[in-house]
């Protein structure tokens, strides 16, 4: 992967770290880009004004890295801790890890092209090492962000200094490692640095699976997941990552954290509770101790047509409640079953497996549930049984296997498309929230309200699409697309005025402020207004 | 209840407040106390040597409490805060509150007549009650002890006055309602002096069940629950009760914190998680929100016989780990099984559901497994046959519906019995732990060599039996009843040795000093060697 990264990046010259493999602006890498498809850009042209090569575009050449605060005694001092191999102040090691993956931060690229970075990027290997760095930190008055797979979409990873005198990106990659493995108990141990695919690769020839697939699968990482509290598409059957996670060890500036005592426990507040979501405050993760299942035998597929959002909602409730247990389970609201029917194949924000053959009838509208199912065959099939009888007495209409293998198959494809959505002139952002069942309706409603009054004022329709992907027992998540066009010299100000009515509607209509992509810089202000002033003292005593 | 329990301390006066409702030196009331069966005086005499009378006995009259060092200032101060009625310095209403229900406890009623009380108990009855009498607490330098159920098996009620010059319980019993139920949500606001019989009564009323069933539901209140993260019988179908909490509120001495945001969230630290197991370190939990799913259609009951410990345990993981769904799964040790086959009705201990005549074959020994399945009849049968096939491919034989009814008929009456066996000269006590599937079986067997060990060291042999009743996907729960004769003058040092053995076993054999039974004072010393120098900085950073 570095390789094809390095590559990916001509304009960088090499050094000794690995480069983290996705293109400075871009989500995925050069050789993914892909041109548009005509019922895509028929979309942008008739429905949101947006014309090919409206889109501002990255110009590498552009781009200048701030220059390191750190100097040759600093540099010297560091590369007594971790090796000279391992530390960087070049300007191609910091650049890459500035910025994370957001549509702002995408934007910014191609707009802001003088690149606050990060004094220096450090690879540790080792607790020790990481325990003397942050020493060394510690008394240097140097700020730490650690770095895991860089796919942040909250700012996560910006590299405030605040009232420190510099920054170093600490890079977990040399955790690269499966450390352990318990097939008895269905646990392992990774390094934090291991992303997704690599994990599966290291469980697989175990016959072990760890069941975690969000959508930034291919490059996020295992410690980077914990610290987030990131949920995968297989929620439903495998839980939330903060779920699979059974022990953390966090190097702190005051000593070692190993929270990995017992599968339960009722030994006072939970440390591992702590840690999730913390999002590096406490210190930097090495080590996930994680839940895993063996690989399933076979995977059932069945996608159901809704007449409408709210009696879908009602109907996946109903499976929840019930525990009738599919692996997957998600729904679309109308306009993104729409707009993934007009847009065939590549479609447009998530993949909701739309095919127009197949798929229902776009004339009257509806909303597509796909569910998945897996385990041993009698597991899977009852399962599958069980969910198709309550959807099906909630109003669904089978459309058979096809429209879930399609989402199953194009489900990572989302980001790439927002590439090239991006280069050709339109604004593409997600955000998520989560609330109660009874309120999932109307809460929908004011964020869909909110995002497009926000963006008509900014001069342009706006597409705004929904699907529930993460069901529990009291409540589900909410997930937006939004496709407009940009506008004005700065469509990054531009969406940040879309989000903030967003983030005020979550708020007033008891939404979370983030169901799985964290605070970072972006939600700061939104979470006192949510955990209220106490919990945010609570928080600023331990942190 | 309070009727039945004033009139059941014929001894102490009665006083506006109402009483806790058990005996002082009991856990039920005198009119539930019942002679032991022939078959268990028989298993005393013969293979403990503990004979009727040789236990030391509780003398009400001998009982003094200490005074209290309030004096008429603070008292009329409380009164002010919260009503006449509500604040008592009586010994009637302060006794009962000073300690709770382990066989120490117990013990010490019959051992240690002179007994430190808190100086007063306070009923707030609203938030603002509740903050300011922490308020007054805190600037007159008094302790609070929260009072839920009073079930503390942990020392969690000794009124510790450290550095403050007094201590004051203050009785949930005023938050006793139902405040608002979302049967869309499945959700439920309780008061948190609510208790398990009350909640399912007022639940009922609606068609709903909370489905939180520790032993200790008779007495125990939902926020003792939450404070202790304690564990029901159907934990496997319905979770622990950390689970089921939605929401919290707690009057810290400065603010309330209404940690309720939404089914699930990435927002860093989850809040909930601080302040569950807290047992009061924090504040006080005056509200509880809850997760509640509609009564069961049906109730399926099915039994199985497994050759041996470990072949149960790993039956039992089989089916947690390919998630078959049982709504209680629990498996008892050889000696539980045989024990209570052998004591017939009023098992020692837990009673497993033994019964001659169907339970199995006491000769060849064998262990018992009880499982219950729950909800719609579809959805309850599937779970029994899929969990059926599991455990029969790994070594179960079905024994029919009975033994598992036996069990659930005969759930509470396990503490009753032990009044009785207390009274009679036995030794009996309860502890509990939990670790990973893969350390089960020598966790068990380090605990029972432990307790064994020091109880004969003591001079008496000691039944040590032990189960399985809390499952999950890397491990599960391990629940010891020891019952051993009561032996030399002081028969709770005895114990106090005994215990600090197995918690030394438990350490050292990577088990947690709580799977739900929470820390208390009785647990304090095992904490930091379970979490760490780091975790127990990060507490105290937040307390
Ligand atoms: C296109 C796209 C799709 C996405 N889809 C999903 C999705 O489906 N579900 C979901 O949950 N999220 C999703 N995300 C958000 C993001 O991928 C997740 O939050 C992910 O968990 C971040 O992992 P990472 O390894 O990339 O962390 P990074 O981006 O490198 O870091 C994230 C934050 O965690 C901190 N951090 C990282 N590693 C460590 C460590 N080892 N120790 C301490 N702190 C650390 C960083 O300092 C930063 O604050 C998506 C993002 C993108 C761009
Ligand atoms: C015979 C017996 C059987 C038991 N079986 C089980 C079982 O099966 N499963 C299980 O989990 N536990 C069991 N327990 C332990 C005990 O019942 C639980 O821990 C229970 O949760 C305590 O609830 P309570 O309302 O009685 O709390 P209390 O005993 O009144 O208090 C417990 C602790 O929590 C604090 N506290 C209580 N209420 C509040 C509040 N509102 N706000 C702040 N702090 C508060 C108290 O100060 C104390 O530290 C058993 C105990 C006994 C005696």
């Amino acid at each position: 992967m570095s390789d094809s990264a390095s590559s990916d990046n001509p304009d960088l010259p090499g050094v000794g770290l690995p480069l983290p493999p996705m293109s400075l602006a871009r989500w995925g890498t050069e050789a993914e880009a892909k041109d548009l498809n005509e019922s895509i850009r028929g979309l942008l042209r008739d429905v949101l004004g947006v014309t090919a090569d409206s889109g501002v575009q990255f110009d590498p050449a552009a781009v200048t890295a701030s220059p390191s605060r750190l100097d040759d005694d600093d540099i010297a001092a560091l590369v007594t801790l971790v090796g000279s191999g391992n530390v960087s102040v070049e300007d191609a090691q910091r650049l890459p890890r500035a910025r994370g993956k957001s549509t702002p931060d995408l934007l910014a690229w191609r707009l802001r092209p003088e690149v606050d970075c990060p004094d220096a990027v450090v690879a540790p290997a080792s607790d020790d090492e990481v325990a003397a760095l942050l020493d060394w930190c510690g008394r240097e008055s140097v700020a730490v962000v650690p770095f895991g797979g860089g796919t942040s979409v909250v700012g996560g990873l910006n590299p405030e200094a605040g009232r420190h005198r510099a920054v170093v990106s600490v890079d977990l990659v040399r955790f690269d490692s499966l450390e352990w493995i318990d097939t008895v108990s269905g646990e392992a141990v990774f390094g934090a640095g291991v992303t997704g695919p690599r994990a599966e690769e290291l469980l697989a020839e175990h016959g072990y699976s760890l069941g975690h697939f969000p959508q930034s699968f291919p490059y996020a990482s295992l410690g980077g997941y914990a610290m987030t509290r990131s949920s995968g598409q297989s929620s439903a059957g495998y839980g939330r990552f903060d779920e699979m996670v059974r022990g953390l060890t966090v190097v702190t500036p005051v000593g070692v954290i190993e929270a990995s005592r017992a599968p339960a426990s009722a030994a006072g507040p939970d440390l591992r509770q702590w840690l999730l979501g913390s999002e590096g405050a406490f210190g930097v993760c090495t080590r996930v101790r994680v839940r895993i299942h063996p690989v399933p035998e076979v995977v059932r597929h069945e996608a159901f047509r809704f007449p409408d959002f709210a009696t879908g909602a009602a109907a996946l409730r109903a499976v929840e409640q019930q525990g009738t247990g599919p692996t997957v389970i998600r729904l679309s609201d109308e306009t993104e079953t729409m707009v993934n029917l007009a847009t065939a194949t590549d479609s447009i924000g998530e993949n909701a497996g739309g095919d127009a053959e197949t798929g229902g009838d776009a004339e009257t509208g509806g909303c597509l549930a796909i569910c998945l199912f897996e385990g041993t065959t009698g597991h899977a099939e009852s399962r599958h049984a069980e969910t198709r009888a309550v959807l099906e007495a909630h109003g669904g209409t089978s459309l058979g296997a096809e429209p879930a293998q399609a989402w199953e198959h194009g489900r990572f494809g989302a980001p790439v498309l927002r590439d090239s959505l991006l280069d050709n002139g339109a604004l593409v952002e997600t955000l998520e929230t989560a609330t109660d069942w009874a309120n999932i309706p109307q809460l929908r409603d004011a964020v869909v309200v909110a995002l497009t009054t926000s963006l008509e004022a900014s001069g342009t329709p706006a597409l705004v699409m929904c699907h529930i992907s993460h069901v529990y027992p009291t409540g589900a998540s909410l997930y937006f697309t939004v496709v407009a066009g940009q506008r004005g010299a700065d469509p990054i100000a531009q969406w940040t005025a879309a989000k903030r009515a967003a983030s005020e509607a979550i708020g007033a209509h008891g939404g979370t402020i983030t169901h799985h992509h964290a605070v970072g810089s972006d939600h700061r202000p939104y979470l006192a207004a949510e955990i209220g002033e106490v919990g945010v003292r609570m928080l600023r005593a331990v942190k």
